[in-house]
C-alpha cells in the first residue's frame, strides 16, 4: 500500500511539469482527474514528511492571506497549519478591520494585498451567486495586475468554501474514502449517500453537498443525493452531476426519503443545509440591503426545517446500510442530538461510534491545502522538495 | 556564577532524557524540583543564545495555538515571542470568532486544532473551578486523539493562567528571585510576603498568589500570606502550602495584617485579588447564566475592597522590611496610586524605585515559556539545540 | 540604469557602518539625504532578491509588533510582508483586546512588549499633537529600558503614519518618482503639485501631504501645495518646507486654486484631508473626552468640504499639465467619482488611465518598510545579506 512506500519514491512520482502550477483552485470540476490525483499524492507526501519531522518549509518568504468573510475555526486552522508547513506567514484579513467593499474596491484591494503574496485563501459561502463570483473577481484582479507588470508574481486563489464548491473539504473527504476503501479505483461502484439532515440552526451553505457530489460522480461512484422537497442544490450543478456520473461510468440519483437512500449504502454523509428557495430569497434581500427581511426569512427557514426532524441519522438507519457498517462521514461540527442540540443531524451513539473516523477525515485538510499551495506555486515540486530536504532553503 | 558559564556547558547540563517530554504544564505542583530546575536552566540557555544572536528555531514547522479566554497583552506577547524564538507559528484563537462552547464541543475543537500543533497556550482564569478544568479537558482530548491514532503527535497544553495556578508567572518570579538572591539554594529561609493589596478594580484572579505560594513553599522559603478576612485563597490549596513548607524545611503562615507581614521581609509581593466568597458566588451565577446578578456582584466586590484601602504598599511599610530594602515584586500591570488610579496597590515612589527590578522580573517570562515548550516537546533538547546551532534545521 | 545592475554590486554599495543602525524612523526630516538614499537602495536590493527567489530572512528570530491605533489594510499588509521577507514574526496589537492607556502605562506596555522585539510599527494619525508624541513616548520607553539593562536590545520604532509625517508613504512615493523620472537627480526642478481634493468622507489626516512636501522640498523639486482657504497643514511644518526648498535649491509655494496649481505640473498628487481648524478643535474635544461634540464636529467638517466639490482632478485639468501628461499619484484608496462615491477626488477616466502607475507606486511600500527594518537593525547590512545568501542563518 502507498502508505508504506518510501517518501523518495512518492516524490519521484510527482509530475515534473505540473499543470496546476500558476492556477487557482476554485472548483474541483475545473481540474482533471490526474490533477486531482496529484493533489492526493502531494498531500500524502507532505503528511509523511511531517510525521518524520522533516523540514518542508519550501518557501524562502511569502504571505498566505487568509480572507474569511464568514466565521471559521477548522478551515482557518487548516489554512494556517498548511502555510506554516510550507514556510509562509499568514496574514488574517479581518473585514471588520479593513472595510473592503464590492466592485472596484475588491479589485484594488486584491492587487494591493498581492505584492508579496503566494496564495489567497478565501471563504465566502453565505449567499448564492456571491462567493464564487467574489473569488473570480480577486483572481481576475491579480491576473490583470500580473499581466500589467504591477505584480511580480500572480498569487493563487484557493477556495476555502464558496456558494458553489468546497474543494478543500471534498478532497479531504476523497482522501479519507480512498484510505478507507483501499484505493481510488476501489471507489468505483461504491454507494455514497449525500443526505440532507435536520438541524435547529439555519443558513448552512450548500457547498459541502455540492462539492462531494461534484467530485465523487467523476470517480465512478454510485452517488445518491437525498433531501426533502425544496432542499435541492443549485439546479445547474445537479444536472452536471448526472452528466458526470454517466461519463465516469458511475451513477447519480436524487431521492426524497432518507431511509430509502441509506439502504445498502457503503458510506453516508448526512448533513444539514438551508432550503434552496430560502437561500435565493436571502440573496435578493442581501442585494437590497434589507436586513429586517433577512431576520424574518431566517424564521421561515427554521420553520421549514422543523417539518423534517425525522431526517436524523439513527442507529436504526445505519443498520440498513451495507452489512450495517457504512462509513459515516461529516465535515464537522455536527449537530449531535442531545449533545450540541436537542434534536439534530445524528444520534449520539452513531456519532460516538464514528468519532475516530471523523477525526481521521478532518485530519486530511491541512495536508490537502498544503498540497494545493505546493502544486499551484511550484512548477517542479519534486525538485523543490528534494532541495529543501537537503537543507538548502535558497 | 551561572550567568557567566559558557552556553556549551549549560547545554550539556540539560537532562539527556528529560521527564517533561510529552507532558503538559498545568501546575507547578505536578512537577518535581529537578524538573523545575530544568525549566530555569533551559530558560537561561535560551536567553543567552538569543543575546548572542544565535538561531534557536528548533522546530522545522508547527503551530503554537494561543487560546485566551480573557484579555491579555503581556502573556500573549510572551507566548508569541517564545513560539517565534523556537520557530513555531502562532495561531490566535479568538473565541468571539469561533464560538467554542463547553463539553463535547471543546473535546472536538481541541482535536481539530491539533493535527499540526505542538503546544496550546491557554488562559482561562475568571471563574473558580472553570479554567483548570477546561485545560484538563483539552489535555484529555488530545491524549485520546493521540492514543486512537487520530493525532500523529499529542500537543502539550501550557497553562497561561488558570483559576488555580499561573506557572509561567511563578517560574518567572522564581527566576527573578534566584537571580536577585544569587542562587536557588540561597532562597532557603528567605521571608517572602505574598500580600493582598487594595485595588479599585474588581475580579482579579487568585492564581498569581496561589502560584507563588505553591511554588515557593516547596523551596524552603519562609512564605507569609497576608490578606484581610474574607480574601483567602482556595482552602484546599492553602492547606497544601502548609504541608509543602513543612516538607521542604520552609515555613508558611497566614496573617491578616499587611504591616505585620512586611516586618523583616526579604521580598514583598503586594497584589490585589477578588474576595473568595465573591468569586464563589460569581461562579454559581455564571453557571446559571445570570448576567444581571454578576453585575450586582461586581458592585458588592468593589464595596468589600473599599473597606481595605489601607492595604497599600507604602514607603513607610517598605522601611519596616529587612534593612528597609526588601525586593518589591509585582506581575504587572500594577494599580499605582495617583498614576493608574486614585488609590491603589502601591505608592508611586515605591513603584518607581523598583521599576527596573519589575521589568527584569517580567523579562523572564518569554524565556520561561520557551523553556516549557522546548522541554515538553523535545526528548533530548541538548541534542536538538546543538544540531540547530550547527545550522542544521532538518 | 540601476534596475539592471547586479545584486552583488548593489549590495556592495550599502554603507559598511550605516548611521541608521539602532535608530527610529519617525520623520524623514530627521534623516540625512545619504540616509534617504540608503533606504531607496536597500529597498531596491530586497525587491531584486525577492524577484529572484532568494532567501532574505536575515533574522534568526524576533518579533515585529504591529501597533495600529486606526484602521488599516494596505500598510498593515506592507508591514507584515516586510517582516516576513526578513524573517520576523508579526504580533498584531489590537487595542480593543489590550486596553492600553496613555501616560505611565504606555511606557510600561512598550517595555513589556520589547523583550524579544526588533521593531515596532505604529500608526496613530487621527489627532493633531497625538500620534507623533505617542511614538516618541514608546521610543523613549525602550531607550530607557535598554539603558537600564532591562532590554537586551532596543527595538526601533517605525512610523506607519502619524499626525505629522508618513515616511513609509513619502519614501514609496519617492521611489516611484525616481523610477518614473529616471533618477533622484532628475527630480531637481520638476514641478510636483500636492493638492487638496474634495471627498465626501471626513477626517483624513494631514500626514500624507506633510510627508510628501517635507521630503520633496529637500530634493530640489518645485513643490506646489494647493488647498482651499482653511485647509492648511501644520503651520510650523509649512514654514519648514519653505526653508528646506531654499536650502536644496528647489521651490515651495502655496496656492489656493487647484486649476492654477496644475498648470505645467510634472506630477500631481490630489488628495483629501481634513480642515486644519476642525482637526485642532477635534483634538481639544478628544482631550476633554467629549464624544458628542466630536460627532457634531464631523458634520461641520463635511459641510466645509461640500463647498469645494470643484477640487476634483478632472481630465480637463490633467490636460493643462506639462504636455498634458503629468504623473498622477495617490496613496490609495482614492475616492473616485462615480465609483467609490458620487463626487470625489478624481474623475474615473483619470484614475483608470493611471491605474497601473498607482499600483507601481503602492508596490514600493513593503520593500521600503523592509529596508527601514534592515537598516535600523543591522549595523552592516551588506555583510548580513551576503551571509544569508550563502545559506547561513546563524
Amino acid at each position: 500500500m502507498a502508505e508504506r512506500a518510501s517518501v523518495g519514491i512518492l516524490i519521484s512520482k510527482l509530475p515534473k511539469k505540473n499543470s496546476l502550477f500558476g492556477s487557482d483552485f476554485l472548483q474541483t470540476g475545473e481540474k482533471s482527474i490526474p490533477e486531482i490525483e496529484a493533489v492526493l499524492a502531494a498531500a500524502q507526501i507532505l503528511r509523511k514528511l511531517k510525521s518524520e519531522g522533516k523540514n518542508t518549509r519550501l518557501f524562502t518568504s511569502g504571505l498566505a492571506v487568509s480572507w474569511f468573510r464568514d466565521k471559521s475555526t477548522r478551515t482557518r486552522y487548516s489554512f494556517a497549519a498548511a502555510a506554516d508547513l510550507l514556510g509562509l506567514s499568514v496574514l488574517d484579513l479581518d473585514e471588520e478591520k479593513t472595510q473592503v467593499a464590492h466592485g472596484e474596491t475588491v479589485r484594488e484591494t486584491a492587487t494591493m494585498l498581492s505584492f508579496l503574496t503566494e496564495v489567497f485563501g478565501i471563504r465566502d459561502d453565505l449567499y448564492l451567486g456571491e462567493g464564487h463570483a467574489f473569488m473570480e473577481t480577486v483572481a481576475r484582479a491579480v491576473e490583470v495586475g500580473h499581466n500589467e507588470g504591477v505584480l511580480p508574481k500572480r498569487p493563487s486563489v484557493l477556495n476555502l468554501q464558496s456558494d458553489r464548491d468546497h474543494p478543500t473539504q471534498s478532497l479531504s473527504d476523497l482522501a479519507h474514502l480512498t484510505s478507507h476503501f483501499g484505493s481510488l479505483k476501489n471507489l468505483r461502484g461504491k454507494r455514497l449517500v449525500m443526505s440532507w439532515a435536520y438541524s435547529p440552526s439555519y443558513g448552512k451553505p450548500l457547498s459541502v453537498a455540492q462539492g462531494v457530489c461534484g467530485l465523487m460522480t467523476r470517480l465512478g461512484m454510485d452517488v445518491v443525493l437525498a433531501y426533502p422537497d425544496g432542499y435541492g442544490l443549485i439546479p445547474e450543478l445537479e444536472r452536471q452531476f448526472f452528466k458526470q456520473a454517466k461519463e465516469s461510468g458511475g451513477r447519480f440519483s436524487v431521492v426524497h426519503d432518507m431511509k430509502e437512500a441509506f439502504r445498502n449504502a457503503d458510506s453516508v454523509y448526512p448533513k444539514s443545509w438551508a432550503p434552496f428557495s430560502v437561500m435565493e430569497e436571502g440573496t435578493r434581500m442581501l442585494r437590497k440591503g434589507d436586513r429586517e427581511a433577512l431576520v424574518k426569512l431566517e424564521k421561515k427557514g427554521l420553520a421549514m426545517n422543523d417539518k423534517h426532524k425525522d431526517w436524523e441519522c439513527t442507529d436504526a438507519m445505519m443498520r440498513s446500510t451495507k452489512g450495517g457498517k457504512a462509513l459515516y462521514m461529516h465535515c464537522l461540527p455536527a449537530d449531535v442530538s442531545g449533545v450540541s442540540c436537542k434534536e439534530g443531524e445524528v444520534e449520539k451513539s452513531v456519532f460516538e461510534r464514528y468519532r475516530k473516523e471523523l477525526f481521521l477525515q478532518a485530519g486530511h485538510k491541512p495536508f490537502i491545502i498544503a498540497a494545493m499551495m505546493m502544486l499551484t506555486r511550484f512548477e517542479n515540486p519534486a525538485f523543490v522538495l528534494k532541495r529543501t530536504l537537503k537543507g538548502r532553503t535558497f
